[in-house]
């Protein structure tokens, strides 16, 4: 299907390249062409676009088309958790509210709560999630089903995986038949995982030369335990077990030494944070003024509905640049314009997804429209800052993925009454829920 | 005009009353009847309605009727500076970037912002705002055009404005011609004000046997220079002035002692909390935790667009919340249910408006609709806190002022078209501002 987006303003995330006004070409699943409706002209005359039949022109009518936002850390079906256990520090939270209810859940009900997640990531302009939980397969099931472009990893554990498992599913969901999905090794924590889960994926990383992904310095407690344990924090302990060999990241990084850092310097590692959930589990602020000035790389994530309890990127951004200013007592510690592009072009890098970073040709088509005709977005002193300091749902007119119109105005495309799902998913939690 | 609210669910705030299934009736701006469809029947048996007619009637699809929020704090004509003077200390921020573009505002100008800001009060589910800004004549009429609820102050302060203009003002705005408006005394701020204008306003306050309302030991630095100045803190050295004998209360109140929370407590005021704005000019974390424990009354504002930059009961909500865990270090620090009562019933008590606070016989038809069908509000674990930790803007399907449907599936009905606000708004930033 070829898509048309005419009259619109369209902020590509190209480095420093201000919004203008133009149009965007999309071809099946790729952008074809993004520009002024002069080089357009150009470009129709050097005869590139020949033979383009559009299925579908839409007029934007002077709203703004940007790269949607990558989640780079979500548990999609923890849905089912939402506004249930809520009010508890984080390690009681596991131990009581989360694992136990976890284990109550099957494959439907994970199918059901990720299409649940779905939607809402769509309503939030969110294009590209990345879920680590219980069975990948089902969610990427769930996201095939409904559109949604997904990076998975299955969390390697004590209790519910291994890494046998985690071989199959990277190479089942790295091959081209799912163009949408695609894996990255990754385990839940050094402190569910054993020393020996760990060694093994040792060799599995080294096999694939394969980044890794966990979770990561989320409380002071975690890093006192991993001291006493292995006599180092855990991103050192991890490195030393060669797991960073290939690059990769951590969630959360909330309790960082500068020895951290040095670990996330040296082998290239992601800091992906989750300010709304390390707020309301009482785990601290991650000290994202001194990521950036390590120059180490940054994206974002809403962490699962259990801990947030929204799945919304505007949320994570402003707070991502208020709790910064808060942590370093000033005003500039974090501008607006350097979240914007954590919450997009950093996130896609952190994923391995060169084709999701930015609007230009050849780029997926994974486009959001901006309502820029809510109060919220007006005036026009400053688009960007609008975004991440006044930002909301309320503002996504239309979510695109893969050339796909997902979602727009306020109208979901998935191929399932949204209704339907709402009313499994209270079945569910009636059943398995106190 | 009289309408029916029916085939809702019901959250009326009063105190413990579940939400339960109904309907809400409304003679012009008063509710008339909130109840389950059984009392109903014996209430129409009675009588009491009898003569009743319609104008129309609206099926809730058993979506969510509640109070609207009261935003305790704001600057609605200050969405001119949105996302123009970010990024700088509140001081710094006050000197450079807002007091000298406030000299450039006129009455038309005044009028225009805080038009865009209702607006968006209506698209939050915002029923009731407290505005102190320069020229409350002007936000007056701007509210009454649009059908805002506002309660109005002047904030005297050395430069624009006196406590001679604030009596006329307290006089005519709390008149019975105006039932959307009401007006408290206020000042801007111990710093921004000489000791004989206090002196002034203390007879005033006298005279009137009126509450006082102004901001109140927002940064370190105020603090600090208040104690210099007069060896008191700024709570401790209003008191001393008299100016609280008879209520009121303080916006923001991050740094305070027990001293100034004893002031509180003696003196019955409110604390308005100002969360995001307080994050955004890196002021703190206000102790909202140590007020409830020493039963000081806390109430929520947004502050100004230029300082937050949204006008969005529910990102305060969220961060009075969620602020108080990080700040206390405990995730129970602060529970969803108490702060919506705190967005709600408190509000409405802070700003004397008895006929706000809850949905009951009697009380003002200021209801909003909360759209129970978006993803972000399911599975429905409770209710409460999906409202708390999860909701936004987009969740708001009706904003319902005094008995008249303000703002429903995203169109506003105010007059005027949003368009040609937005047009003239940004009309006047591309003049006045540089």
């Amino acid at each position: 299907m070829n898509i048309r987006l005419y009259n619109a303003r369209i902020l590509t995330m190209e480095h420093k390249r201000p919004a203008f006004s133009g149009e965007i070409w999309i071809k099946d699943d790729r952008i074809v062409y993004v520009g002024e409706e002069e080089t357009l002209k150009e470009e129709l005359e050097k005869g590139e676009m020949e033979g383009l039949h559009f299925d579908e022109e839409i007029d934007c009518d002077n709203n703004l088309l940007m790269p949607g936002f990558k989640d780079c850390h979500t548990h999609s079906a923890m849905t089912f958790l939402r506004s249930y256990a809520d009010d508890e520090p984080l390690q009681k939270w596991l131990a009581k509210k989360v694992f136990p209810n976890e284990q109550k859940l099957n494959e439907d009900y994970i199918y059901e709560f990720t299409r649940l997640a779905v939607l809402e990531y769509l309503s939030a302009g969110i294009t590209t999630i990345f879920d680590m939980y219980l069975m990948p397969d089902v969610t990427a099931r769930a996201c095939m089903d409904t559109g949604m472009r997904a990076v998975l990893t299955s969390g390697l554990n004590n209790f519910t995986s291994s890494v046998y498992q985690m071989e199959d599913e990277y190479k089942r969901w790295n091959s081209k038949e799912y163009p949408l999905i695609s894996y990255h090794l990754g385990f839940h924590a050094e402190y569910t995982n054993s020393k020996e889960n760990l060694y093994n994926l040792g060799h599995l990383v080294r096999n694939l030369r394969a980044p890794v992904f966990t979770h990561l310095a989320e409380t002071e407690g975690e890093v006192d335990d991993c001291k006493k344990r292995y006599g180092m924090t855990p991103a050192m302990f991890i490195e030393s077990m060669g797991l960073f060999a290939y690059g990769g990241g951590g969630f959360h990084c909330v309790h960082m030494s500068q020895d951290d850092m040095d670990v996330f310097k040296r082998n290239r590692l992601f800091v992906i944070t989750n300010p709304a959930s390390n707020m309301k589990l009482a785990s601290g602020i991650a000290p994202i003024a001194e990521f950036v000035k390590n120059k180490i790389p940054v994206a974002i994530g809403t962490d699962g509905a259990a801990s947030n309890n929204s799945l919304d990127m505007f949320k994570e951004m402003f707070l991502v640049s208020a709790l910064s200013k808060i942590r370093e007592k000033e005003a500039d510690s974090m501008d607006a314009v350097r979240v914007l592009r954590m919450a997009t072009v950093n996130g896609a890098r952190a994923l391995g997804l060169k084709r999701a970073d930015v609007l230009a040709k050849g780029k997926y088509a994974d486009i959001i429209m901006i309502d820029m005709k809510r109060p919220n977005m007006q005036p026009e002193n400053n688009i960007r800052k609008n975004l991440v300091y006044a930002g909301d749902k309320s503002n996504i007119k239309m979510t695109m993925i893969a050339g796909r119109v997902l979602y727009k105005d306020g109208e979901f495309h998935i191929g399932e009454e949204p209704e339907k799902i709402y009313r499994s998913c209270n079945d569910i939690v009636k059943k398995i829920l106190k």
